[in-house]
This record gives structure tokens, C-alpha cells and sequence, in this order.
């Protein structure tokens, strides 16, 4: 089902004082998971941004399911598929020592163009079909 | 129907290379909100955790509707109601210069007293009632 | 000696697993404190970006003398002279409480324009008389 | 003499406005670093705390020579002495493609047991003998 996936370990300056991996760092992974899935794919987000074109989120969905701690090892994978004008990615967080889950996500990206929102963009449509 | 607002401001190590406020950061917005809104009704997010009691999200939404830039003045709103053992914040950012909706989430949160799922807390139960 | 100061409070995710503001953060409210004292003399950061012009940071010392903590209040502070082509922020966080001194920070920043180090920029050369 | 190195790629959320890394986050870099180097050596920054000991930055010197952008792969090395109490952590941040140097960095950290500054601590002390 996954067609990416992308390893990491957790850094100390990314727990806050429970102790764990604050909330927000997450997304952190997510982004850069699937910017390494774009580059893998010989597309640029950066690149894009220099054209004008931005692929943005638009919506955001994350279930916390276990918390990652210091040091720990964990494997983020992901697929997309495309709903109406929304390229939509299915990110889930596995943590390497025992494959428990730590967080699932779904998120909505759509393309603006020069800011305007566009129905899609051949770089991203051919994504579609990996 | 919020019973809370904090004012912001976006400061620049906030913004990424699209030049605005990257995705991640609203949830330390939303979150800073939260606890900020906690601690004005006595409750110690940090002083909970020395004792054992830690409120922590358990799924968020976040739908993105206007991006936030350099020098961007802003308030997050809120108002929390419970659903079962769940803690639920409804938190809405809204630009000061126009009063524009940038970001609506709904924050479930729920309370682990010495690591086990609680079903309410006397502290955060006083809040259904403010 | 100070020409310019702004008010903080602690945010919790800006504290990690010790308890305490991580030591990065601090180079993040040193960061806010100039630029909002460039914009207060109507100086844009991120304008000037715009226009090529990058300030940067060349080199930055930081002593550490007591750390902030989850709901601290403290105050930044700062002054700026010129050594050569280089504009120096001489920076120093207070904590409010006890107006006990936090960190000193000498942070050195030169001008590049389209890429290339230039001696000086009207609108930064015109801070050096306030 | 360097006795320690890490590999490292610039993560997107890292850059900034300028399309650079923030400077706030080779600070990251360098305490990631520091940390697996001990890790490496069986000290864990995390498990010290929770026995009272804290390793704490007193004071850190960085010169910025080359910017990191999106993308970039880079490698952070490091050696350590002492001075005094004074565990010194010389670390350079060096871009991969060219070598070229990115960061200089020189890290003063002491030992703090229960909250008191101690002149060494024995898991930091056999590190001098690396």
C-alpha cells in the first residue's frame, strides 16, 4: 500500500518537558517525508516555490496513537491519491523497535499557481501514477 | 461562544521558504493558546506533569485558509466542551488587519494520570462549567 | 544604554525534556528582537529580502547565565554600534521577576547585496544616529 | 582531531524567509550532535537528567561562513577537552558536495548535579580519555 517510506531518529531538542516528542514536530516529519518523496521523484518543492508554483496544505488530520521519546527510531511511510482538485497523503509514523503505530495522518495538499488554486500540475499528476 | 483569545504576532524564524508561516508553527500557536487559557484558570500544564497528570492530544484537525506572513498580527480563540473522557478545544485564528479566518482546529485531548487513561480530571472538569 | 526592548513570555513547547527553554530558542527571541527593532524604524527584514538585501549573522556569542522556565516573563534588550562593515547587536534577556540577566549575546550581522558583502546600507547606516 | 562525525540533510521547515537554514537551527544540529556523540559513549543526556545530572551549555561562540539551503547534505564533526571545569565542544559543520566549511562552532557546557555546579562528572570524565 505504501509506496515511500523514510527513516529518522528522534533528536532531544524535539521533546518538550513531558519528556516525549512534542506535538507539532510531527509535522515536521510529515513535511519532510513528503518532500523527500517529491525530490525522489525529481520534484523540487523549493524549485516549484521558484516558479511560482506552491503545493499547499490545505487540511490536516493526526491521530496520536503512542509517543515517540528520546532516541527512539521510527520509519514514516506514505502513499497519495488524488480527490477532486486534492492530492491527499496517507502518512502513518512507526515506531522501529516494536512497529507499534505513533501517528497516522491525512493530508490534503491542492497547487496554487501564481496563488491561484489549480485543478492540478503535470509534475504532481505524474505522481498519480508510481 | 469562544471563552478565550490570545493576541500574536508571526515572528520571521516562523516563516519557511515560501515566505509564510510554515504548517507546524500553528500548532505551537494553538497549543501556547491552550495552556495559556489553562494556567489563567489555575491549571499548571507544567506543575500537572510533576505530579503525574498529563493532558495530551489525542487527534487534531486543522484546515488551512489564509496563510499568515511576516509582521502578521493575530488572535486564537477558543472554547472546550467534553465528549465522553474526551477534552475537545475548538480554536479558530483570525487576522487582526481584516478579521480574515486563517486557521479553524478541533484539538481532542485526554487525560493520563501516571501514564493510564483517565476519564476526567477535577481540574480540567471546573473548566466545563467556566 | 539599551535603545530598544521587547517584551516575552516562555512558551511551553519552548522548553525541552530538562525543563527549560532549550539554548536554540534563545537565538529565535534574540532574532524576533531585531527584527522588530528594524521594523520600528521602519526597516523590513523581509522587504529588503525582497529587494536583495540580506542581513545575516557572521558570527554570535552567547553566555548563559540562568535558564528561563515554563510561564517566565523577560525583556530583550539591545543596542547596535559599528566595527568595521560589520553592525553589532549587543543583546541581553532579562528575566522579569527578578530582573536577574538571562544571557548576553553579542551577535555580529553584515550586508549582502545580490550575494556580495557591501560596507554598509542607507536604512541600516541610518540606525548608527538614533 | 576530530574524534566524531554525523551526517545530516537540510530538512525544508529548516529554511527560512531568505531560503536558508535559520540560524537557530545549526544550533540543533550541533546539540543533535553532542548528544550522539555520548550516546555513542554510553552516556545518555536524557537518563543523566533523570538522575539530576545536566550537562548545560555556559557559553557558545558559532561563526557563520557558508549557508546551508534546501537539500543540502552536511556533515557535523566535533572534538572535546577541557578547560577547568569546562567540557569545550569544538564543532565544525561542513557542506558535502564541496567540503566547504559552514559553521564553526566552539560549545562551553559544566555539570550541574541536583542544580550545583560540579568541577566533573565520571561518565563525561572518561570521554577525555577517547
Amino acid at each position: 500500500m505504501f509506496t515511500y517510506e523514510l527513516d529518522f531518529k528522534v533528536r532531544d531538542y524535539e521533546c518538550d518537558l513531558q519528556g516525549i516528542v512534542n506535538n507539532s514536530v510531527y509535522q515536521n516529519y510529515l513535511e519532510h517525508t513528503r518532500h523527500e518523496y517529491l525530490l525522489e521523484n525529481n520534484v523540487s518543492f523549493d524549485l516549484l516555490h521558484q516558479q511560482g508554483v506552491d503545493a499547499v496544505v490545505a487540511r490536516i488530520e493526526m491521530a496520536y496513537k503512542t509517543p515517540l521519546k528520546s532516541g527512539d527510531e521510527f520509519v514514516c511511510k506514505l502513499y497519495v491519491n488524488k480527490e477532486g482538485i486534492k492530492y491527499v497523503f496517507h502518512q502513518t509514523i512507526f515506531r522501529k523497535s516494536d512497529n507499534k503505530i505513533c501517528l497516522k495522518a491525512k493530508v490534503d495538499t491542492v497547487v496554487l499557481i501564481d496563488g491561484k488554486l489549480a485543478a492540478s500540475h503535470p509534475q504532481l499528476e505524474a505522481l498519480m501514477n508510481v
